[in-house]
């Protein structure tokens, strides 16, 4: 790890990449600081993605099979955690 | 913690307790899997509460705000992963 104080950034070999989709709503911001970026990075690479400012990655979550964020994707499983806002919302 | 080989029990300082609740059930499984059982060791100390199996903490997860499982609790927050079974079907 090097001298970041976010652990979620980690991309050590081994690490299996996840993403976690937000739009920076409460539910969303709160999901992120709690459960997104404590995974653990021996563990999981984690790119935060957020819908809001990134909208052409909206088909890219839909397609994932996020119904609303946030959500974390991690392989073919989708967590979504609480709700915050549904996909078509950021369309 | 007893001799478990699962890394989401570690107790060392400054760590937070979480709390997941579950039922057992596929949903479940997965979340605990891929989520609770993930989470960065050094920022939390995650007990895993099957709630079939101790009905008597039903209850607890109620009044820490569980509506249904899988969740996982943090303080004062909670975050409900997808969908397994509502709080109510457990009791």
């Amino acid at each position: 790890m090097s001298s970041t104080t976010n652990t979620a950034t980690a991309n050590s070999a081994g690490t299996q990449k996840a993403t976690f989709y937000h739009a920076g709503c409460p539910v969303c911001i709160s999901a992120e600081e709690r459960v997104a970026r404590a995974l653990d990075p021996k563990t999981y690479a984690v790119e935060i993605v957020h819908l809001g400012d990134n909208k052409v990655r909206v088909s890219e979550a839909e397609a994932k099979g996020v119904k609303s964020v946030p959500a974390l994707v991690i392989g073919d499983d989708v967590f979504h955690v609480n709700f915050g806002a549904s996909l078509d919302a950021l369309k």
